[in-house]
């Protein structure tokens, strides 16, 4: 028996904007930031649970406070009671009445308690001596559905169709283990098409990106139409005519202007367009969606819970499903997410980049491959090369393809020297921002 | 000229779980908390600019360090400038690309940014040397529609549109001032309804209300079936057949529980059903709404910016939008809220109570009925007779309406000796209730 003993965090910021990458027409000066967590236990096994809060850069201070008030609510807990019931865990935090004010279930609260959840989730798969996507591949359809939220899903998705969901992939779970096994899983890059490169550059990434094995790139627009439209041709020249591009504004439009922008992109034969207005907006979504057909809408990565995915599938609003491993209530409402897309037959492509998160959303794509949709076809994760030297256990990419990790936990780990060297001490690009601003 | 010196902050919270004023199906305990803020000058005049973020409790600390994490875009900053253009000094928060991440617009982080920005708002009316609600009513329809951000409203409001309502009621603006000014505005009070409240507390609480000339009164449900019957059945004896009553089950059910719930309790004649399910749920809301007509839904307390209320006139999800004055993103953000009530042709009739919600939201009904709607038919703002006394400028209640306030300001600066006396030391009950569950 073992108990908690600490619930340690960290501001740690990373200062990108200097070199523009992650440039976007929402976003032109990301710092990649992490409101980390360790979780610590007197159990003999020394072994911690690890999460975090991606964030941009200000404001990643208030994530930390967030994690910080959470405290209370587990040192002294008991760690395998906690660990038996992951549903009970979630509530625990979730249900609390005061904090469920502060959202409900949205915003910087609601990401502080998936990241608790979250690094509960990696102490359990480090306790199981297995890596995150193989050990909830191999709990029961029972077990998987009792971790889950329904409320508010049930007019979409309730308990027994959840569990017909997951026995239907059941039988033949270890076919599927062992492709991964062998054969990793899809990714696309969003490596060449930052808003800040050059044409050259862009030119160049997209070149390579086809060398490397990828099979879809993604790029940024949504600032200027003419520049849109100048650098969608550099892009298609480099890749040739039926390789897939993937277009996204970052929530950069109201609904007529979204419509009328991508079909004037539409003759580049586009994949998809991501996140064309605000994550919201569902009947935006759901206009837009009949408004660009036959491009597809695809959106997730500041989609605040399982209720907007519901409705956005429920609306016909979003037709690829971008979960993002730390914006909802962690794990737990990741699997509801999940669900909800199998039922509804959409593909879930994550959303991922920033720093840390191609690590932790792997898991939860090779789950769902394993036990959820049970299919990779016109699935991918997004990818971008940037900061996993930062991670104990880093992805691993061959060929346009994650390699499945073997160490156990979530990934979500991060070397000791980096959090030390980047633990914010309001002397990084993100920090001066702030000081010139409060300086004028 | 002046320059802004200082962001104060304070976590303030009352013991109110101790007398479970305030208990309902989804917040059995809430302590009423204020993360409030003060913005000080160097101007002569001593003005200072007060707000707050109403919450229930545990999680105070975290939005008091989103207020924090302000300070730095603001401290330094030309008073005048800011003042003048208020659309402007919006868009330097809620456009900074990297707390917008956080949420966007929405939970911890657009609240603090709302405060703000009704700080600034207080300072501005001060200034004025008139209470908000007649500042507001002083502005031409072009500036204030120079306050609202359009983002993602184009769909559903235009500026142009927005223009057209405000035009259309410049010319009759004073005959409503001076009634205003002469009868007050309507009110309805949730002090009867509690569901922590004995039935004899109740009943007599019923009959007090209607004594005291409350056009309606309002009953939260959700928690057992048979004792919401025999609970309206004690208010409809005590308040008679033809008056009013509103029943709020605070976002405890899901689309068909709420439909067959409220379908069981039709009976009892209600004026309309509030927060049935998730305030994310827009389809959802729409589908109840169909599915009780004619009982009208109601919500908005827990709406977290136009976005969402926007789609819930769209979707016809909402025949009642129940403003809050500490929600969303502040004045500006609610102007942009009665402007799409306005268009829709839905009244507002604003959630208050809570501490200080009262105070703060009268001006935006005051100026609703001055210069928006241009109409009082069907509207009226909560009331619950609790925590008044903290405030510099308290809600005058007389037979059953506010009566409008003459001080200069927004109504949100707290008297200094309350903000001393409950200012959070860890030790009130919602403390003490982390405290225990910290120590299992």
């Amino acid at each position: 028996m073992s108990t908690i003993v600490s619930v340690d965090t960290r501001d740690i910021r990373f200062p990108t904007s200097l070199e523009l990458d992650g440039s976007d027409a929402m976003n032109p000066d990301p710092d990649y930031s992490a409101a980390y967590v360790a979780i610590r236990t007197d159990a003999e096994d020394g072994l911690e649970g690890h999460a975090f809060v991606f964030t941009i850069g200000r404001g990643n201070d208030v994530q930390v406070a967030a994690l910080d008030t959470l405290r209370g609510h587990l040192v002294g807990r008991n760690v395998e009671e906690l660990l038996a019931d992951m549903g009970a865990a979630s509530r625990l935090l979730m249900h609390d009445s005061q904090l469920r004010w502060l959202g409900p279930e949205k915003g910087v609260m609601h990401m502080a308690i998936g990241a608790i959840v979250n690094a509960l989730w990696d102490l359990r798969a480090k306790r199981a001596g297995q890596p995150l996507w193989l050990h909830l591949s191999t709990l029961s359809p029972e077990e998987l559905v009792s971790v889950v939220d329904f409320r508010y899903l049930s007019d979409a998705l309730t308990p027994e169709q959840a569990l017909e969901i997951l026995r239907a992939a059941e039988p033949t779970r270890q076919e599927r283990i062992a492709h991964l096994l062998e054969a990793g899983y899809p990714a696309y890059t969003t490596t060449p098409g930052w808003l800040g490169y050059s044409d050259e550059k862009l030119d160049r990434l997209c070149r390579e990106a086809v060398a490397d094995g990828f099979p879809q790139i993604k790029l940024k627009v949504g600032a200027n139409l003419d520049d849109d439209i100048r650098r969608l041709g550099i892009a298609r020249a480099a890749v040739g005519p039926d390789f897939p591009i993937a277009i996204d504004s970052n929530q950069r439009w109201d609904v007529a202007d979204a419509i009328a922008w991508v079909n004037e992109l539409a003759g580049f034969d586009l994949a998809w367009i991501e996140e064309p207005t605000s994550p919201d907006d569902i009947l935006g979504h759901a206009a837009i969606a009949r408004g660009v057909a036959p491009v597809r809408v695809a959106t997730g990565e500041h989609v605040q819970n399982r209720i907007v995915f519901k409705q956005l599938l429920q609306a016909e609003g979003m037709q690829v499903m971008q979960i993002d491993a730390t914006r909802v209530g962690g794990v737990n409402e990741n699997i509801a997410n999940l669900l909800l897309a199998a039922k509804f037959g959409v593909p879930v492509c994550p959303h991922a980049g920033g720093v840390g998160l191609c690590e932790a959303v792997q898991h939860l794509s090779f789950f769902d491959y394993v036990a959820v949709s049970a299919d990779m076809d016109g699935r991918m994760i997004e990818f971008v090369d940037h900061l996993h030297e930062h991670f104990v256990t880093p992805t691993v990419m061959e060929r346009g393809r994650y390699l499945v990790p073997s160490a156990p936990g979530a990934g979500t780990e991060m070397l000791p020297a980096s959090i030390d060297e980047y633990t914010w001490q309001g002397t990084t690009a993100a920090a001066s921002v702030t000081t010139a601003t409060a300086s004028v």
